[in-house]
């Protein structure tokens, strides 16, 4: 059995290569919820709904997100109310949203809706939750300079509104400390033959999920069952703003860096060829270097990079 | 200032006729809410919404509800979670349900909420819910014979999912008693210089409007001030289940039969050219028959009604 920790497209596309290489049904992704919002009274989950829609062949292939042949007549015909619609949700994918807002209102737990979602699908791999419970993740943000030094803001208002502009001061993840792993989480990290970190966002993305309480632990505890591979290739995040999150923070933007912050959870790090020079400042923090090519172009790629990264802590 | 009672195509059409000869801004309807439900936690008002997207303009001219250039790519999208999506709703007008649900869980009242969509179509008439409280219009069938004798569905399931099938025992207007008249609804019926009761369906349509406490005395007190227009013609509804409705509550089919089931409230019924023989019949129960061209063709026919609506008590 394998667990991985995911954030989303970089996570989706490494777990489309993992389950082809290992049996799916062997597979459980604990997912990040901190992006998780609310939009037009609809509970979004971003990452747990890339990864479904990665995992089922179902994402639009152009932006690795949302939904193949999507349309937004909805979120057009919104904007007559003049509500914000910055966060643009298709109609397809609102489907989704709908579904999993009413069952919530209905009382089934985030972990529950997930699963009757990934069944939907016909996914073979199991997806869970980080928790339950709400944790978001909060981004202060130094402000344009006309009212307070600095303002904060939700993930998405950062990453999407203000597409990723305002500089980052710092980052906490609300209510982290008071939450508790969805059921089978702690049970999935215990148990894995293998760990893997997917290659995300290790600020916003796999960040919140050590924030709950108990989930670092056992990876610290299983440190020689966990690899992790690096999003960072030549200074650079492959997508995303790791980069505006890792620097402000004191996280050098390298593999370098991914292996500072997770040297203490993880044995091994997969880091792509164009690093190579870089591995002996990877294992001088105790961290076995693994060099593959870590660009997931294509399917094929992925699953060449997955089993690179599963046969680093076999 | 004129008040109308309307339901949802018929008056829809007569409505647009009505504002083509009068001021728009004199124009108050009093919309019926007893077919509003909940679907996939969105709270719908077919009623209201197919007022107001005629008199925007912005109706399926084929349906005349719904919106021109609809899809329904988010109910296709539904399916798949297994839920049942027997009632239609387009992508267009899921936004007004989206806005509308959203408002009303930040505590806004449906009357708030239908004003603030009809100024944001643009429509210069006031529409009032008949109620903001909650009046669930159930109909009581009989049943396929392998279980109980009888069943109770809520109208959408009866009209929509069941087609209009199950032989109708009886109708109610669950929490009708308790409901209050929505803020505007009794003044802009105690003021109208004109007070018209449209083409709609009096059972289900005009009905639970007449239920809600207070309604039905002012328009019994301003009877000389009402006149309605007859939604029967030769025993036939133009459109929808009236018949199905009226037959067996007892109430026959025809002008006459509205006429008989309005007589204490208007003082003029407008029934249609075909149904002139019958004018003596309307008039026997002490309600003036004015006839009319009231199958609503064209705008221009709509019109020439409203403008023979108006002149019967005026």
């Amino acid at each position: 059995m394998l667990t991985a920790l995911a954030g989303g497209v970089g996570a989706a596309r490494f777990l489309h290569g993992l389950v082809a290489v290992v049996p799916p049904g062997d597979v459980t992704a604990i997912v990040n919820t901190g992006d998780d919002d609310e939009f037009h009274g609809l509970w979004v989950c971003p990452d747990l709904d890339s990864v479904t829609y990665r995992l089922a062949g179902a994402h639009n292939p152009e932006t690795g997100w949302g939904l193949a042949g999507e349309t937004f007549h909805t979120m057009g015909a919104l904007g007559r109310y003049g509500v914000p619609t910055w966060f643009n949700l298709g109609d397809l994918d609102l489907a989704t949203h709908l579904y999993r807002t009413e069952r919530r209102n209905q009382g089934a737990l985030l972990s529950e809706v997930t699963a009757e979602i990934v069944t939907a699908w016909g996914i073979q791999s199991r997806l869970l939750p980080m928790s339950d419970d709400r944790v978001a993740t909060r981004i202060t943000v130094r402000s344009d300079g006309t009212g307070a030094p600095t303002e904060e803001l939700a993930m998405q208002e950062w990453f999407v509104q203000r597409r990723c502009e305002p500089p980052v001061v710092s980052v906490r993840f609300e209510a982290a400390d008071a939450a508790r792993p969805a059921p089978g989480v702690l049970e999935a990290l215990e148990t894995a033959e293998t760990i893997v970190v997917c290659p995300s966002n290790p600020v916003i993305s796999i960040g919140p999920i050590l924030a709950v309480p108990g989930i670092r632990d056992v990876l610290a505890a299983r440190r020689d069952r966990v690899v992790a591979v690096s999003p960072i290739i030549a200074g650079r995040p492959v997508r995303g703003p790791a980069d505006r999150l890792m620097g402000p923070l004191g996280i050098e933007v390298s593999c370098v860096g991914v292996a500072h912050e997770y040297r203490e959870l993880c044995s091994a790090l997969v880091i792509d060829a164009t690093d190579a020079a870089r591995a002996p400042e990877v294992e001088a923090l105790g961290v076995r270097a693994i060099i593959a090519d870590t660009v997931m172009r294509d399917a094929g790629i992925a699953a060449a990079l997955a089993r690179h990264t599963l046969a680093a802590v076999t």
